[in-house]
This record gives structure tokens, sequence and C-alpha cells, in this order.
């Protein structure tokens, strides 16, 4: 039975790893054991009802838990010291950082975009960035009804994606110091967030020519995240054909004015609106979306894969 | 001499009225009167370390008022009423609203894009929209030099610009409530503020058939618009050559990271940065620009434009 499955979440203390506890509990996961790092071992985070103590996570911890499946919400350093532990242990590590994302041999999943790639995994299967996810949901129906050009990307981005301390910096500032932020690591022109959306876009939905421009930007808000997107197909398709395609995937609702307060309301689908024709361009189209990142765009994306590999029996590496 | 034009604020209670009064003080100006709606009338204002007191803003009164120049900030059906008494007394009207901007025979006027068309006027300049002015200032270096093919903008709009009303309800908002936006006019698919940034655009730069694809959301941040930009060049723009063109314009700081607050700290300057290579077009750029809505984007680009037509003696109708 899925509610037997050994989960271990790692990062529990975090943002990500709140919102996983949450849903894994409103799932009747009974054997869920949390870790972080030193610093909150000994702790206690809610499960449901209960509680669980905090473990510390060490590669050796990991390695003896015996867990079926692990969940990843810690940073890129962190994930390559121990998620290699989770999985010589013999469980899979579903994990969130971007250290594994573009690995060969490591499925990059969004289950309804390309849920059939999460059981070739060799023991890691990454969550990709929270922008992507939203982003590929979106774009995958319109992928298969026409064909995908080009993609250009602006995003909204809430405080919550750089992690519990952002927001609790946005919450003590003063209404009048609220602003945009571009605190992104960069290399040249491009940040690393927006290189983390081309490139795993087309990882994902397996275009890896695909042209992708993404500018990122953060801001003043706690939770969810949005994106303007202009999409040219190969063939014309008309807004309202592109509307019926998105509101038939299983992963979209179709709202008139997405916003991340609505996104949250409504934490496991992605909000896409204001799909219109663009002007500029002969097959384009523009669309406005929102998804509550700390869920679909992260927690529960990660235990949507679990649940995938859970029905189909595929938590041995492939 | 400049600073004896006897010149009319009318709306200077108002968000943007009060930015007026405050550059015109530090100016030099020592004819200024401030009008305003019958509620505000009676009620003082500072100018400088003055004050003034608000007159009632009638078509009445304004015709009477032997102005050289009336700078209005009010709203489009206010604009509709006074604008007309203000020219019929002999004024010239520069008016913020959008009831004039698309009119035959009113220059809508940048006046480092295009300041040469102020005097063509028949007794009304109109202000451009607060983020067509940022924009076509950023594109114009480039149009001189390549071209322009197509322009999509994504904005990021700050609360002030609906008014100091919904400041006010931001500063109210907890931060858990801080969302992003969508409260604009529409009619069919496009935003009423889409469509002015797409025909204000194409008016300014003089290209009516410019392709413009604008995406408006306003964010919670109290004064400062932002955009991401995708524009191609007819000629192909090396990013190093948009930046040098960029750097050279009048109207141009280039900055590595705009953002809202630091486009307030230098309220007179659209800050453009992060210019680099779209690499989903062949002559495409990607850019991100920030501008003060009140100032730049709104009083100045007023007073600027009444500077313009002093120097020129252009107070008379072409």
């Amino acid at each position: 039975m899925r509610s037997e499955a050994r989960i271990g979440v790692v990062g529990a203390t975090g943002a990500v790893g709140k919102v996983t506890l949450g849903l894994l509990a409103g799932r009747g996961y009974e054997h869920v054991r949390a870790f972080a790092s030193a610093r909150s071992a000994g702790s206690s985070v809610a499960y449901g009802p209960r509680s669980l103590v905090v473990e510390e996570a060490t590669p050796e911890a990991l390695e003896a838990a015996d867990a079926d499946v692990f969940l990843f919400s810690v940073g890129t350093s962190a994930s390559r010291e121990l998620v290699p532990a989770a999985v010589s242990g013999g469980a899979v590590a579903i994990d969130k950082s971007s250290a594994y994302r573009l690995a060969d041999g490591v499925p990059l999943v969004v289950p309804e975009v390309n849920g059939d790639r999460a059981v070739e995994h060799d023991g890691i299967v990454a969550n990709p960035n929270c922008c992507t996810i939203p982003l590929t949901c979106a774009l995958d129906p319109l992928r298969e009804a026409a064909g995908l050009a080009r993609v250009r990307v602006a995003t909204y981005q809430s405080m919550s994606g750089a992690g519990a301390e952002s927001m609790e910096r946005l919450r003590a500032q003063s209404h009048e110091e609220l602003d945009l932020l571009m605190e992104w690591d960069f290399d040249g022109e491009e940040f690393d967030e927006e290189e983390k959306i081309r490139l795993e876009t087309q990882k994902i939905l397996e275009l890896p020519e695909l042209p992708v421009s993404a500018n990122c930007v953060r801001v003043p808000v706690l939770v969810g995240h949005a994106e303007t997107v202009w999409v040219e197909t190969e063939a014309r398709l008309a807004p309202e054909h592109a509307r019926e395609l998105l509101a038939a995937s299983p992963a979209v609702d179709l709202e008139e004015f997405p916003s991340p307060a609505k996104a949250v309301a409504r934490g496991d689908r992605v909000l896409v609106g204001r799909v219109r024709r663009d002007p500029t361009a002969e097959n384009g189209l523009v669309l406005f979306l929102a998804c509550d990142n700390l869920n679909k765009g992260a927690a529960l994306n990660a235990i949507q894969i679990a649940e995938l590999l859970l029905e189909r029996r595929a938590l041995a590496a492939a």
C-alpha cells in the first residue's frame, strides 16, 4: 500500500520541507522521518496532528535509514554530499537542488509532462526549478498540438523561492522599502536562474534545440511565482484552441487573471490565463501563469514523482 | 526668463501633482498656482519652503487664470472637461491623461525622443503613459542605429501608477497579503494599459506599423516601474554596441541591475541594464529597465515639454 512507504524528508525545517511534510501528512503516509542539518537536529516539526523529532542528515544516517524514498529540499552542495549516501542505502532520492538536474542518466521530471521518464532512474530523480515546472506544464499541451519554435519568459518570483530567511527579510521591511530584486548568481550575461529555466525546459520537453530566453526578477510577494510567456508555435494555434488544450491538461487550471495569491489558494495547480495572440509573431501567443512555488513548484511535484514510482513499483534503479 | 513663466498645476494634490510641485519649486519657478477638485479646494500644498492654497479647478477658473502653461495630472474625464477651457484661455495644456494622446494634431512627446514634435501643437501636448516614456527612451537609440522590427514588453508597475489611494491600500496590507494585481480596464483580450503602450510607442517613434506586444502587471512596490523588453532590430546590433548607444542617450543611465528603488533615487533618468542577446531571435536583444513613474515617467516629462516650449517661444498654437 502506498501509505506504507517509508519516506525520509531531508531539509524538513525549510520552506519546502515544511510544505512537503504537510502534504505527506494529508495524504496519509505513516512512516515519515524528518532530517535536517545539525543546527536543527533534535527540534521537532509538525506532521499533521503529530510532531516528528528532526534527525541530523549525515551520509551515515541516510544510508542506514532503510527508507524507500528520500525527498531532498536542501542546497546544491548538501545534495551532492547526501544524495549518493541515500542511494547507496537502497532508496530512491528525489532531489530538488540543481545538483543533478542536467546530469545524464538522471530523469528530470514533471509527472504530467514526462512522467514516463521517471522510471528510467538510476537511483536519482531530479525535481525541476520552481519556474520550469509551471512553464513546462503550460508549454506541453501547446507542443503536442502545434510544435514549439521559441519561448520567451519574464518571471515574477516570490521571496519564498530564496528560502525562509528571505521571507523573514521581506516581512521585516517597511512598505516604503519594497523593491524588485535581482539577487541571482550569474556567470556572464545570464543569471543562473535563467540558464536553469532554459536548459531544464529543453531537457523536460526533449527539445534540446528549443530557443528559450528567460528574464528573472524577484518581486516582494511571499509565496507564488508568476510568468509572462511569449511562445511561438510551429503551426498556427488560435488562442481559443490553446485555451481548450490547456483546460484539458491535467496540471493546468484556466483562470482569467492568474496571481500568486490565487495560485497559493489552489496550490496543486498551475493557473494559466490571458491567453491571446502575440501581434508581433505569425504563430505567436502570449499568456500569463502563476503557481505555488513551494507546492506544485517544489514539494508536490517531488511527491508526485515518488507516488508515480511507488505505483509502478519502480523504486529499484533501472 | 524661464522662471517668470506662469504655470498652473491641475491635480496638484495627487501623487503626480505633488511631485510636479516639488520639481517646479526646485527649478525656481515663481508664479505657480495649484488647482484641484472641489474636495481639495481651500487646502494647502507644499511649494518648496512655501505653501500654495489649492484653487478649485473649474473650466471658468482655468480659462480666466492667464497662465502660460497648465500641467494636467487628472483623470481622463476631468481632462476632457478642463483642458479645452485652459486652451481657450490662451495657455498651452500639457496633459498626462490618455484623453488626447492619440488624437490627430496633438503631439505625444518624450523630449529626448521626439521633442521637435512639441512645437507643432495646437494648444495641447500630450504626456505619454508612464511605461511608454521609459520604453521609448530605451528603444530610440536602438532604432536610430539598427531599425526596430518588433518589441515585446513585460511590465512590473508600482502601485503609485494607480494613484495615491492605491498606495495607501498597499501600505495598509500585511506582508502576507502582498500580491500581483491585474486591475486594468480591458476591452477584449488586451488591457487598456497594454493598448496604450502599443499605440503610444508607435506614435512617438513614428513607426505606426511597429509590432508591439505588452503584458502589464502591477507589483507590490510603491513607486517605480520596471520592464523586461525583448526587442528585435532590423540590422544586427551587438549587445556591447547597444550599451554604448544607450549610455550616450540623454535620457538613459546604464545600471547593472536596474530596480524601482534605484530609479526613484535617481528620479530623472531611465535606468537600463542587463542588455544581452536574445538567443531566440537572429537580431534580438533583451534588456531590463526601471524608471520613477511619478518623476521622469510623468511629472518631469511634462515639465521638460513645458521648458522646451518656453525655450523655443512656442507657447502659441502652431
